[in-house]
């Protein structure tokens, strides 16, 4: 598939220590037209091994610390990727990061709850909030008219499993209670920054990945991380206004909430 | 408008000290075709007075304390109002407590967005799921066939503020972040719990409530208590088949999740 990042000039993807995180990552550094600068964070770098490996042939990936529910280490997270960036911003930010825990009617507990909630719901929420002044320079130095990647853009990585008018029939077998009110979660979180940060010139929208083999989806799942990745980064690199606060899936098309 | 809850024995409200749920409770006792059994809780029922007053007129009000983000206090309600409906059950809950705290991007905490997902999506999942086993009694007990309010029905107070479709335009301005992501999580929910009993005969809905000059609502709401629960309480009563797993207005509209 074909990738165009050549002006989106950073990248930044949280998660990225192992899934479908370090798999952007290595697709994005292998790309012809990639962006010049990748950010690969990773709640315990050190323990990365996968994504330091990777970085250790290509000196253009920088990976910095970042544990999502922590307002300090986001803190730390932005200052490191602004002296990074400098005065061109930031051009893309992937909220990758998530957890699922295996909730039915029956083994939901209110903790399950919460912590998946604080992960993949309030998580990218302050993190985007976090990078905001970064993500607004970047959509104003950027080339081109109209939104996308050349300029600013906000992917939060959802799930078909987010869906509530498709939480039904035979799709409501996959019962994941706390994962699926989490993804709900962040899809209005989603709308609600689409609103707040159009006038800025920054595309955001959640984008769900497909079913996919990594730790999380289970050996069972239909695709490989390379052919999710391959079709999410064509999917991301092509985003334009029209696609800005909706839903997507990995090939673009449209879901419903 | 006209209700018919004579074939419903028993109605459960959760958060019936003030504002629509105490409202509800009211409507429901001074109704010709009112249920044999109406339980009002709240969190601290010695502190609410307006409730207090009109169960002194009327003894067929039952005051249980309930909080809701307290198990404790949930399987002790349970078996408090297992006593009080025996072996008919429980018709129908109303899942109407809730909070909600002004927020918007600027204003977000992680800490509002978790405290009002606790009360508003988590407590009302862990409520019902208490409360199954004597809705499943009174879906097997109700006369007449189909689903509704004679047999077994959960009724989760959501608001259009959960659309997350219609949170775009000129809608969008009313920001209340934690509340929006929050009600969203809640008709997720209502969809989970729709799919799971189903097949117990018991119907599941979420319901909003229109904009209503209560204290939460505030002054500018369009619509008063007294006409916002008459309409509510007309569309419970009435619900049927049609409505499981929906998202209805209060004059029975489906609204887009």
């Amino acid at each position: 598939m074909t990738l165009n990042f050549s002006k989106c000039q950073s990248v930044l993807i949280t998660g990225a220590s192992r899934g479908l995180g370090l798999q952007m990552v290595k697709q994005l550094v292998s790309n012809a037209e990639r962006p010049k600068k990748i950010i690969a964070t990773a709640r315990k770098p050190e323990e990365a091994q996968d994504l330091q490996q990777l970085a250790k042939s290509h000196p253009d990936i920088h990976i910095v610390p970042l544990d999502v529910v922590s307002d300090a280490s986001i803190d730390a997270a932005v200052k490191e990727v602004s002296s990074i960036v400098g005065p061109a911003g930031l051009n893309c930010l992937i909220n990758n990061a998530g957890i699922l825990i295996d909730t039915d009617l029956n083994t939901v507990t209110r903790d399950a709850m919460t912590k998946t909630f604080e992960s993949n719901t309030v998580a990218p929420l302050f993190v985007t909030k976090a990078f905001l002044p970064l993500l607004k320079t970047a959509a104003a130095a950027g080339q081109g008219s109209g939104m996308g990647v050349h300029r600013s853009a906000v992917v939060n990585i959802s799930s078909l499993l987010g869906s509530i008018q498709l939480n039904w029939g035979e799709a409501a077998n996959f019962k994941t209670y706390a994962y699926r009110v989490s993804k709900s979660g962040l899809n209005m979180v989603t709308r609600c920054l689409a609103a707040a940060v159009e006038l800025e010139g920054i595309l955001c929208v959640a984008l769900h990945p497909g079913w996919v083999r990594t730790d999380m989806g289970g050996p069972e799942a239909p695709l490989s991380p390379e052919e999710s990745v391959s079709s999410v980064l064509s999917v991301i690199s092509g985003l334009t206004d029209k696609d800005h606060g909706e839903f997507l899936s990995y090939v673009g098309e449209k879901l419903p909430w």
